[in-house]
């Protein structure tokens, strides 16, 4: 394939569309003419973003990220998009992509590349390349379009800031300048995953195009925001290798992050994707959650609040010892497999669940995962097990029958569940966590000096201020600390409050 | 219209098949080709209604309803078709409508005509006259259908039995009977509603080709069993009055029925509505309960589940003072409505929320019931406040948007938001329901000694059978009384263990 | 014993004091130098006695009770006392003695009898009968006198009414017409147990002394309103047996007084007395309840709320449902008895923890018992486990140890062990009792016509009344229906709102 | 006061006695004879203390602390009497005082002194200063007491060791080898609070016995570790000012010390100060909780498990955010202040509830601190407030009476009232704490090498371990990661699990 084939649908969707104010809009989405139902959902979901929607207000007028140009790489959801706008509105010019095949919502896309103010035909929005089920090609080759820009008044065709999830975008860039450097992309090896062998080819296409593309791209590049663990780990690993080539902000970890998007956007979305993908009574039923971290801890809550009997494995003495104090039954999951009729895992870890295990469940139970990655559940051990079989109840939901005639329903084949079988974590935990995202793009932009090459976590006064802007939604009164109070604490009356190592 | 020409999509529905063992299907349903799925669809289902299941397993080989022949009137629903289903296994003749215009699930109708054993083209079912979105002419004319039965041997053309939800079936054999009395069907006035009308009119029919069909009809009618509160307030009226035709069963006051189904049902569903009608985070909101009887209860301590801090509204002192117990704040609607972000109908009574206080919501609160009727919510008064306007966000989903801008959420236009956003009760809790509407057919028409004209609750010991068929599915180990402690409390030891006055 | 000699301490505790008023105050309490601590814990409870109060000021001038002369039985607490003065408030005079020879609280009966504005030198109160620790023979000795009244006008040295608890002041009016009736009381036989001997004594006193005295008295007594289930089953059964000698008001089962006392006093009252017993921490812990009625609810919510792990056995099928429904895992005793940390009872039945059983707890495991009798847990079988030994840690709280080692900790021998090692109800949840008993005396005294002989329930409009004099305390706002709105649901506005059968 | 004179009722308690082995117990406590009740006391509370148990079984005949001179300055409970003797199994020499003046248990302390197999006439234990309601004379007499040894083989008569909570032992000897080294103790000032003047005058007399005194006993300590969040911020202050003297463990922030006994500590010990100080009805009472930290998680969790509504006041946004999420409604006490019927502190900061705000409370309502010190509450200011009076209702509850009548209910005189008005916090919960204490004295004993000077906390595998020894107790069943799991988690499959950022 050449660089100038787009690959798949690519080619069909590509477009570039002039807009009233002569701008152009390049983009490759499903379908403009669902942008007005797009729009309409953007419109609500800012209702439920005080967050993004404070920072608009805040800076209206003040433009702090003009001369951005950020490229981003996110789920392609509503909320998303409310956040793509948020940057447009501080001034910044962005590129967007999805970081995964599945997760776009094309209206959402659509209503983005539009605009507020155009239409279909004359849209005014910004370029996003991303729908709802890519092939590996086709997302590698989008992740490659937000990265190539117009050229700027010094010339560079790059971006100069990243927004990551997962760090693919930011793996690209990594990887292109190190094949640049060697002179050439390695030969794919057996070894290499489907996914990777399709990331070597298209760096071989742009070397083939340009052989100091990547790193003159990096040279333009003043920092990335990284919203995952996992794109978080991949940073941590590079700067310890020394091969971490601009400053990165670990929005992860951020309280208003973890503790919430984590626990109580699970809390909500766990019982809204089991209900919505089998519409069984959770009441009554015994539910197991394996692990209870903070994902688990929210899906605990969750499944009792509707009358489930939770209970709960783990491999950390401290959090069992938690499960065990609020309430929870600690069992190793041998040892109730059998009696479950819910199996959630929610661990980070892999072959929480094994295929032999599945096989022991009782019939009808639902097993389904909320845990970043599709490998808690062996679903490849599942699929061998011999004699089974697999029946699709409906898009996201599969009966898996055994030769003896029980049947297990699976939830969205391992993946996500919450994502996968209803719509992930609602607006306003979101809300929290790209408020984030946006101060953190604001201070690597603005405040290059404070934020020398390394792996940095925002500061807790911001960390504390999108809490705040969170507040006044839900009526919370906030108390205020008087100056003698605060100097009595040893703080400042406007914070941050608390140490570092303070937990929450 | 003639009685030859059936309404609306009617004549296109019906149909007649030959099964393979040479029986006649007749029926009116949307699609048979939808059957696959919901065969797929009642398999599943008939995991969670162990109750039903039960009783099959129970009966085998003893046919306690041969000779029976029910016409059904309940909304037409996967659970629904495991019911008519169990029915028939326990020899009864079934015919069976919807009770709702919309609440039928085509793919369940669909089910039940083509059966476990047939084919689209060779269906082995029963007859089934429902789909959805049907007019109220067509929906008249399907309950008609299902009381016209093939002659049996003593040449009667009516059922021998009928099985209801809310009092229609029962309602127009009853006007019927009335009406031939009378010699002739009033002339619809001013004040008669829309759907009045169209009874007349489907009496007219009936009475111009038959002026003793409805007498006959009633004579046959061994009893009628009653799902709802507001079929039995039907029943018990005519009691009173003393035109009642034959003995009926009161199923809704069982306690596995009211105490199930109301409280238990509506905790799972209440949120599942909003969930999928709003994607908006639960927790952390205000959110008002309006009536803390058992679906009030369900619905609060759902909502709290998921984090909201509720409010509820009572105008009953004792109720009210559970709520307070319970730990939540009891305020008067007019005090909240401008600070709750969700407010949920659940009371039975009438303009709960009034247009005047809907224009006082939040922006972008959300609106919904879960009482029976729709007229808790006054949604006429609210289409009627000068310069709103209402915009369809997805089916069932409205924006109503006062002149200064804010705008409010209102679910399901006002109907149930269960059925109406979500699937309406999951299957294990219709189980208990449809278990005691089952042993209700049972006994009505093997004991009718024991039921003389009236209408009677199920005795409590087959309440608590209801209750025994659905522990083994939930792993509940049953303690059973010693002789020696059973006369202690004076009670059998297998029960009944209550009084009559046990408040659960 | 000769009737005149009080047996035991009851001679030198009985006194006769002169009020300055010139009212004679004879009485039988402990120590009237405690009757300050108890005005001061008498103001404190007034507060949490809204119920009480109300009435005293909603018939201030009006004293309903003016003329009724009642013998009160019933624990002699500080919320008796608000209960006492509560009667005399409305105009009534007042003898009592406690229902139980160790319920009674000293410094209580002293500021009873003390009355608000006297002094231990010169009470201005009532006569009280009552102290803590009688004697079975000094409790009969109390019951008699509190039946023993200054003649009146008539010449009627009888009470007109009764306050029961339990009822034994009935029981030895009943019982003395008998054998007054029989000429003579019975032998004392082998089979009858040592309490009933007592009675039996105190009767032929009373008979040697007035062979008609008990028959004069029954004459005189309006009627009985009695507070708890066991004295209700005494009642129902002499009028099945038709030797009901007045009528009776059942007091028990006003909703506010069986749905709240049994379950909110009890949710309180369980961890007290376990806190106050053991200092052991709930939280963690396998708590097994057995029974799940509304005492068996109260328990398993509140040690779920301290983070225990609830394990509910239930022998009615449909309680052990709801049990599963609201999360609790429902086994037998003999599978957890070995797992469990806590184990309590509350099921009104005998032998629901067997002397094998508790022989097979963990170690240092805690038992206790919260149901109306001592005989759920076999004490005198554990009594009899060879060798076990018991050693009291402190007053009310045992430990049995087993022969190998192990030892139980059993808390107020097997009886209540909210009262044993707390304080029982608090006085909110008593105040909703009491307006019910205060409420039973004014309707049985002053609606003599309304309320024939037989055993009746308050009329639902009281028992809502009851709910509504405690909501302002609460903070509740009630929401009062239109006229509209009260006919569509065909009640009245100021109700009552609900059919009896309705469960709450 | 000469050095020679004990102060106060030191002098009567103060003994030696020989123990039948030969070793002298000196001791001062109050009364040898309340031995068996405290060892019976100590017996039980093993059992719950399976942290500290499974330490001296680990180290059976292991003797870690051989050598070890332990000097213990911590409340002398019988929670503390557990870990004096576990220390003591583990092979240390140890001398105790308490850290309070009113918190010891007099029980325990005769129990240590007396030893498991002594008697009060020939005692086995160690030697304890310590009784209930000490002087502040006498306390610093007793702290001085457990800081002098028989000398060691070489001469040292010193501690080598300190376990210390709140940090006196460590300020004495900080501050005497300041003085020494200034060759004077300063003249004590009116800035000086009565304690301080109390320390200065000790500390004169040990200078005018031995001017080198503390300087040798400094240089012969290995190491401190300290219990408190108090006393770890006095050891962070000198380490930052460079005058720490030796290493020191920081126990507190240890996460099974301050994620348990902060949070579920006071959820059980909250509710039980409240209830055995008032008996008061908690359910449908409005709680305020100040403070939403890991106290106030417990305490409103608590509240609320007894059906309290419980409203949160919070200054910091993100603890703000967390209580709206989990449904508390967030107000400032202003706005609250009228209709709360409960008030609790628990925010480690000061002035918290005003004079006037307590002042603006509902009649009767309830006020208490769970916070460490006693100036969350200005009692002082109340005091001053004109026209109030003070009455004791009992030992620790105390009502103030407003001039025009309304009065308040102050529980422990604003400290403490779990501690004050219940037992503190229960064994098991203690025993996490505990065990973090012994195994950082085996850390800072026996691995000086490893913990420079410096202030520590314990690597994060022994604060899993504490967990890990908690977990069999309550029937927790532990997860064991494979081989394979841990390599992808990047982890060792023992331990440890979580980054010293993981928030728990």
């Amino acid at each position: 394939m050449s660089s100038d084939t787009p690959p798949g649908r690519a080619a069909a969707l590509a477009a570039t569309a002039t807009a009233p104010d002569g701008r152009v809009v390049d983009h490759a989405v499903a379908d403009l003419s669902l942008a007005e139902t797009g729009r309409h959902q953007l419109r609500l979901a800012e209702h439920e973003m005080p967050g993004l929607m404070s920072l608009r207000e805040e800076y209206a007028g003040k433009a702090p990220l003009a001369g951005a140009r950020i490229t981003g790489s996110l789920h392609m959801t509503v909320q998303t998009a409310v956040l793509i706008e948020t940057l447009v509105s501080l001034g910044a010019d962005v590129r967007w992509a999805s970081c995964n095949i599945f997760s776009t919502d094309d209206a959402a896309a659509a209503a983005v590349v539009v605009g507020p103010t155009g239409t279909p035909d004359a849209p005014t929005g910004i370029p996003v390349y991303a729908w709802k089920g890519e092939t590996l090609e086709e997302y590698w080759w989008c992740t490659d379009q937000v990265l190539r820009w117009p050229a700027d008044a010094s010339g560079s065709t790059g971006p100069n800031m990243i927004l990551d999830d997962g760090g693919d975008a930011t793996m690209l860039v990594h990887k292109g300048v190190e094949f640049e450097g060697a002179g050439a992309v390695p030969a794919t090896t057996e070894d290499d995953n489907e996914e990777y062998a399709v990331v070597l080819e298209t760096l071989r296409r742009t070397l083939a195009a340009d052989p100091q593309r990547w790193t003159a791209v990096a040279k333009g590049i003043k920092g990335v925001t990284e919203e995952t663990t996992t794109g978080v780990l991949r940073l941590y690993d590079r700067m310890r290798d020394g091969t971490l080539l601009f400053p990165a902000i670990n929005v992860n970890d951020s309280v208003t992050k973890s503790k919430f998007d984590n626990k109580y956007g699970t809390r909500h979305s766990i019982i809204d994707g089991i209900n919505r993908a089998t519409d069984v009574l959770i009441g009554g039923k015994v539910a197991v959650v394996a692990g209870y971290g903070d994902v688990g801890k929210g899906s605990a809550e969750s499944l009792r609040g509707q009358g489930a009997r939770v209970i709960v494995t783990e491999i950390d003495p401290i959090n069992a010892l938690q499960a065990a104090m609020d309430g929870y039954q600690v069992a190793v999951l041998d040892d109730v497999i059998g009696t479950a009729d819910i199996v959630i895992t929610a661990t980070g870890n892999k072959d929480v669940v094994t295929a032999e295990q599945i096989a022991r469940m009782k019939d009808k139970a639902i097993l389904g995962n909320i845990g970043h990655f599709d490998n808690e559940i062996d679903m490849a051990g599942l699929a061998r097990t011999p004699g089974v079989t697999r029946t699709e109840i409906k898009p996201q939901v599969h009966e898996w029958t055994f030769p003896e005639g029980r049947s297990v329903i699976v939830l969205s084949e391992g993946r996500l569940l919450n994502l996968g079988n209803a719509t992930g974590h609602p607006s306003f935990v979101m809300s929290n966590s790209f408020t984030n995202q946006v101060m953190a793009q604001i201070e690597l932009f603005t405040k290059a000096d404070e934020y020398p090459l390394g792996v940095h976590v925002l500061p807790k006064v911001l960390d504390e201020k999108v809490a705040r802007l969170h507040l006044a939604a839900l009526g919370v009164q906030l108390t205020e600390l008087t100056k003698s109070q605060a100097e009595y604490l040893g703080v400042d009356v406007a914070g941050p409050y608390k140490t570092d190592a303070y937990r929450y």
